[in-house]
């Protein structure tokens, strides 16, 4: 449903919502005829919950697309993903915690090795280090100088920085550095045909082209990583606020930055949350009175998934199950539990299977599902929806939509 | 689907559909586990024809948005209810069963108090009796004398009445004057910024403002009903016949004006329908011969759930169930079974839920569905479906649409 008309629906109630976030939740069997991670699961308290709540698969973009992190979350938070794009270089600097300013134009750096003509060899410089990362960028934070921009270039992990440009009349619409391939020269940074603000991009665009020259200067001398390739470069998307789109007071309880990142884009305060998931639920028992939504992220479903290891996604999911009574003892007037893609451990990897959700709440209509699984939510009766309608569908029940039309 | 495409696709046949719509069929148990006015009504006909048919849960407008009577009737209708938008004035007009003309503009009016600086003290006259209403609409009609418009000033109900402009020149997108808050003075009608034609925008809210001033003269000497305050100024959104988009000669049968009117709207014929459910009935069987479509409503369902009694809604729907042989008897080639919208005891009102329907042909594949209710629509082949979709699914099982390229 389109945010816009949302937005002129959305009523003040007192009311709270509960988002519980488990990355990556949907999966497959490892035998095309046994059962996934979840369905394996031993969830005592979701179980119990999907028994008094509404269900079905969310379809986080479309049938066949595999989301990222950024549009996955996007979705769940109600903004149609393909209308607010979030750029790679933005989502990294979300995920070192960097503050990004709405004018900052934020790029993935990578560190790489050229040769003697400039043609590079190994676009991830035999992946350094990370603290050799570390030792780079501060050498290059101490001698690159750009006129009339403020410059922050922070390390993320091995060969992989992060560069941002602050000052005014900057813009994204640029091309990047990175050739792709071994054996050719870094690509100059332009302009892309269409660009919002010509100017603006051009001049960003030699901004990070001197930045580039500068950097293979000052790098001449290391073995490996001699040279940089720039990505992504992009500014925020200009998004409203979970407040100004829906009039909610909404807070994110998440351990990893990245995701608090997202949560602060649409306007949620990013709460400190610990570093385990007990601690995410403190924080929640905490801050329950000063907020309206609650959106927490659970990381490790996710992560096991990556690894492909099917027992420990199936352990984290036990882990969270326990933690499902204390939600319900605040009493939310919603509670909505859902993924923002499927992790199955036999993909390593994202994919674009639905992912089982359920929402409860006095008024949500209970479809007799008896488990909360990907079979069971598939016959429930929200079917395969769309992501992006779990917001509205979550607003209606804790009554803070009113009526279209007389 | 597109109503443009529906249209290229309509050809004529010797068929029959019905629509059958309880309105707000829809609602919610009692209890988060227990069964809803559908569910707990006996419907011996009604569960015997979904055995007959497809089922699915109709969803007016989307996720999350609970629809008024007019959005939730253009969708059944086959009309796209954001696309075609009904202002509030015409839709107090059709409630009225007041004739609207294409080019008439009409808008919702309340006898409103404003004291000696004509600051608006009660927005409702203190709710005055409908009597004072017939007799204060009377004597504006016979003393408010505006140039080059013909002028009707019908009484509603309480402090509402009804204002049309009849000429040329006029236009809707123009602002209320009702400030929506004691304590200041009435708003100037205005121009809205992007109005289709401003400059009859602007005629129509000059010769609205001049009714306002002449309006307060008077009405002067009034205890209560000292002014008038006017909103949702607009004139019937130019939308196509059902002649003209699906070539159906269409007929509507219902007791209450607001709905005769809707149907009007999109050029149905509306048939004297009595007051009772058996005098519809009888209106559906004596006009059988000289149309093709039939939108056969019941108000009383929704009319039980507003008041927030579940037995009683219960007891609209077994009454309606009765009736469902005698339409069988007429053999129509499709019967739909549908709502408008949902409006469960449990909310006393209109909800955003899906409404369950069923749809019956030679040709409607049935799905094994055994019961007509929440749950098992839901569980239905058509699943949560929209509810535009109802009107050309019909149209196919009756075999007016034609293939769709080579």
């Amino acid at each position: 449903m389109d945010l816009d008309l949302i937005r002129k629906l959305a009523i003040p109630a007192d009311t709270k919502i509960v988002f519980l976030v488990m990355d990556g939740l949907g999966g497959l069997p490892l035998e095309p005829e046994g059962l996934t991670e979840l369905e394996t699961a031993c969830t005592p308290n979701l179980d119990s919950l999907a028994q008094r709540s509404v269900s079905g698969c969310a379809l986080p973009l479309g049938a066949g697309i595999t989301p990222g992190s950024g549009p996955g979350h996007l979705a769940l938070f109600g903004y149609d993903p393909f209308r607010y794009v979030i750029g790679r270089g933005v989502l990294e600097a979300l995920g070192i915690d960097f503050d990004l300013g709405p004018q900052d134009v934020a790029g993935r750096g990578n560190f790489c090795t050229v040769d003697s003509e400039g043609k590079v060899t190994d676009r991830r410089a035999g992946r350094i280090a990370t603290e050799t990362c570390v030792r780079l960028t501060s050498l290059l934070r101490e001698n690159v100088r750009l006129p009339g921009v403020e410059l922050f270039i922070e390390p993320v992990k091995e060969h992989r920085f992060v560069l941002v440009l602050r000052g005014t009349g900057l813009a994204g619409d640029v091309t990047e550095s990175d050739p792709q391939q071994p054996g050719v020269n870094p690509l100059t940074i332009t302009p892309i045909p269409g660009a919002t603000d010509p100017a603006a991009s051009q001049r960003t665009a030699d901004l990070v082209n001197e930045f580039s020259a500068q950097a293979r200067r000052i790098l001449s001398s290391e073995p490996a990583a001699n040279m940089v390739l720039l990505r992504g470069l992009d500014r925020r998307p200009s998004i409203p606020t979970m407040q100004e789109a829906f009039g909610l007071r909404a807070a994110a309880i998440a351990v990893y930055p990245m995701y608090r990142g997202l949560a602060k884009l649409v306007g949620m305060t990013a709460l400190p949350s610990g570093t385990k998931l007990a601690d995410e639920f403190d924080t929640l028992e905490r801050a329950w009175p000063q907020h309206d939504f609650f959106y927490l992220h659970f990381k490790y479903t996710d992560s096991r998934g990556e690894d492909g290891d099917f027992a420990a996604k199936v352990a984290m999911i036990e882990e969270f199950d326990q933690y499902v009574p204390r939600v319900m003892a605040l009493k939310p007037d919603v509670v909505v539990v859902t993924g923002d893609h499927s992790t199955p451990a036999l993909m390593k990897g994202h994919s674009w299977h639905p992912v089982p959700s359920l929402l409860h709440s006095r008024f949500c209509r209970c479809d007799g599902t008896q488990l909360f699984g990907e079979r069971a939510c598939a016959r429930g009766a929200l079917g395969t929806f769309a992501s992006v309608d779990l917001m509205p569908l979550a607003l209606a029940n804790a009554l803070r939509l009113a009526k279209y039309g007389a």
